[in-house]
């Protein structure tokens, strides 16, 4: 008896445990003065069965195939270098760009569909191309369909916010010369009450005019003096300077403007000056740079079949696209999100907020935004204040992305490459999106930005586009 | 006598040790699988009676008068606003300065204590002044008392690395609203084979030349037509941009540069192109503007009686020297130390280095340099590439510093104040001495900048600084 007392499991002094799953576990063990180790251990795919299925294939039997298929998306993004070479009207430059259309963000949408902002923001460029000369008239026009609207996207273009594009907007003209193919978006329109905040007023509408009439030509000239600006160049530096480079982008853009400043003050024309009081209170011109930069490598890198890498996303204040290389031109859509973890405007607040808008997601898929939000103490104030939230909302961009840029580093992660390559497959199965760094519009009045804050990706985009991808690559 | 054995000392089972001083104890004790706490406790002053003695008054009896004046230092350096607001002729605006005179950085010396680099960089000038025709005949000029040599500091003036400053030489003028008093620093030279880097051939001081004769009129335009520009305000945003300020002001000279683009456009004076040219390729232009704010800042601070806060810290590349609120105008210097940490230009190392140089020191003095270390990933590059030695860097600061700014903020610590007011007290009791970070030049020939890094303040200057002003109080 004693002899089998013995040999009774005995428990042993020490207890470590190693905890898989939910950390409440673990916080109890804790709690009894015992180690416990944890694994952040989730259902995959939420036990969404259907997702489960696409998920064992793609990662299973199809694995070498989409990982070969990523590896050569992954280098696209990396390898391109994008450079602006100057600005350009857009019916010289856009493709298919038809004499009445206007282009917009994010996946298409009927009229009547459209919200509040980006509604207005068309007025305004119906009105600037002097197709008509009040607001409603205008939406007459587009109601009528003698006013063709289209996503910008499809025209290897992109549009911050709610910025239109007319035939006569002048864009900067973005070249990748290792993908041969090129970009274009909008000269940025500064801050105030703007057509791309969704102003359709005179005064917003007499922007759009000087925009194309004076500071285009004026930048075009400076820019052709300067010479083929490489853009990531500028980024790589900006990302050290405290820009996430798309909630900011101040550093980017004063380096801009140091490297085409000779080419300014040479300027004969004497409307340069103006230019130049524009310049030297828009922190935000460098965005659309940036974006037409981060567009050009991802339509290159969107050739690419088999890959489950994300290598589109907008959204039209409506709704909220993807589109992945493996399944080409289609848009898997979801309602916008709201934007979160924001910062108002004095007097504004969340319920008058409009929904997520503008193309500027497409930074998020190339490394910036909120991929490199550890970059910027500027996005850590939207998290609380803290680098920690900061570096948490890099680290969640890590956990989805297959690739890290060699050339975009994070300076406070001691200079690690950005994640860069958004993997479908990840994003379903962990339940974690992209989060966008943007700003927030009024939704009904057209009063401007109104604040900023993080948005985040709806997920069944991601569960649609994986089970096409699944479906196609089967 | 089992009652005895009772009684006597049980040791516990559990052991937990709190360990002041050496931490091999605590190791020790670690490796025996026990707790142990370290307190970094070290002997006071290292042992030294004579400092010990001083300390105690200076801690003890004099500790609340000594307090009161560091308050008032501390609010003197963080409510300092200096503005620049136009660049002149030296011999117009620096008080005290002679016809025949040539300003230098650090304490005084005699000429044949001048190092390499000072000695062609006062040449250049005296040839810029017209007053010689060649480096020899500059030296006996020099030599024979017919050009007279005086310490920057002494005239509110302030000169990085091996600048100088003649009666024509163009400086900015800063005015510190706060304290009614002004600063002056010359228009930095920009990179290559230059005068305050060591350089005294036809081409330095033909730039010296044109820094004069163009630069001077041409900027100070532009900064009459911008109207005074708030330095510290430009410097917190440039601190939150990755600079330090003192090595890298990239981020805050493209703000300074922003800030005056459309007033540098504006001009009439086709001189505007080569300036233009000139400032965007400088990203260093910013440093002498930061040190002439960080100048009148610490010079109304230098003016409160009894205060242990260090209010001048100077090299001339022999000496180092550091200045008391609380003692006055008396340096207190010992040999120059070598650069530490540093990064070489290709081809170069320490054997070619001179010794720390310059009074760029003075930004350490006020939050910037080596105190905002962490505000820096380009610092962090020169302390192993990591930013846990940026950030330790900055808690060295931390430690010595009696106050912190209210408006300086170190965004990767999550927007703390920058540590500003070194307390001569700590430094002594602590054996911890600023780290500065700097630029290196070649020690013998005219070669210019061969690599940057850090140096640390001479312990001695504190010793001598503590035992004075303890002299003076007691």
């Amino acid at each position: 008896m004693a002899d089998d007392n013995a040999r009774r499991i005995q428990l042993p002094k020490q207890v470590a445990v190693l905890n898989v799953g939910l950390g409440t576990f673990a916080e109890a063990i804790r709690a009894q003065g015992a180690a416990a180790v944890e694994v952040d251990w989730r259902i995959p795919a939420r036990g969404d069965l259907q997702l489960v299925a696409a998920l064992t294939r793609l990662y299973g039997r199809l694995n070498s195939q989409v990982e070969a298929a990523n590896t050569e998306v992954i280098r696209r993004l990396d390898e391109s270098s994008p450079r602006v070479v100057g600005i350009s009207p857009a019916r010289a430059v856009i493709p298919d760009l038809d004499e009445r259309m206007v282009l917009h963000c994010g996946p298409p949408l009927a009229w009547d569909e459209f919200c509040g902002p980006l509604r207005r923001s068309v007025r305004a460029t119906v009105m600037m191309e002097g197709w008509a000369q009040s607001p409603d008239e205008a939406d007459s026009l587009v109601a009528g369909g003698r006013v063709i609207l289209d996503e910008a996207n499809r025209h290897s273009t992109v549009v911050p916010m709610a910025a239109t594009v007319g035939p006569s907007t002048a864009v900067f003209v973005v070249e990748n010369p290792q993908g041969g193919n090129r970009s274009f978006s909008p000269i940025n329109q500064g801050p105030g009450r703007v057509a791309w905040f969704g102003v359709d007023s005179p005064e917003a509408v007499r922007h759009l005019i000087w925009l194309r009439d004076c500071a285009g030509p004026v930048l075009d000239e400076a820019l052709q003096a300067a010479g083929p600006l490489d853009l990531f160049s500028l980024i790589a530096q900006g990302l050290l300077m405290g820009d996430d480079v798309h909630m900011r982008s101040q550093a980017t853009t004063n380096l801009f403007l140091r490297a085409i400043l000779p080419h300014l003050v040479g300027l004969k024309d004497r409307r340069a000056v103006s230019v130049a009081r524009f310049l030297s209170a828009n922190h935000l011109f460098f965005l659309n740079l940036a974006m037409a930069a981060a567009k050009a490598a991802t339509d290159w890198a969107s050739l690419v079949p088999g890959s489950s890498v994300v290598t589109g996303m907008a959204r039209n204040g409506t709704s909220f696209g993807i589109k992945l290389s493996g399944t080409g031109e289609r848009w898997f859509t979801a309602p916008a999100p709201p934007v979160e973890d924001a910062l108002y405007h004095p007097g504004f607040g969340q319920d008058l907020a409009a929904p997520d808008i503008g193309d500027s997601a497409v930074l998020e898929l190339v490394g910036l935004g909120g991929a490199a939000a550890a970059a910027s103490p500027a996005v850590a104030n939207f998290l609380g204040g803290t680098m920690r939230a900061a570096v948490e909302t890099t680290e969640a961009a890590e956990s989805i992305c297959t690739g890290r840029s060699s050339r975009l580093q994070l300076g406070f992660l001691d200079f690690r490459g950005s994640p860069i390559g958004v993997d479908v497959r990840r994003a379903a199965e962990l339940g974690v999106t992209p989060a966008i760094n943007t700003g927030i519009l009024h939704a009904t009045e057209p009063l401007g930005q109104i604040g900023a804050g993080i948005a985040h990706a709806p997920l069944d985009c991601f569960r649609q586009a994986l089970l096409a991808l699944d479906e196609l690559l089967a």
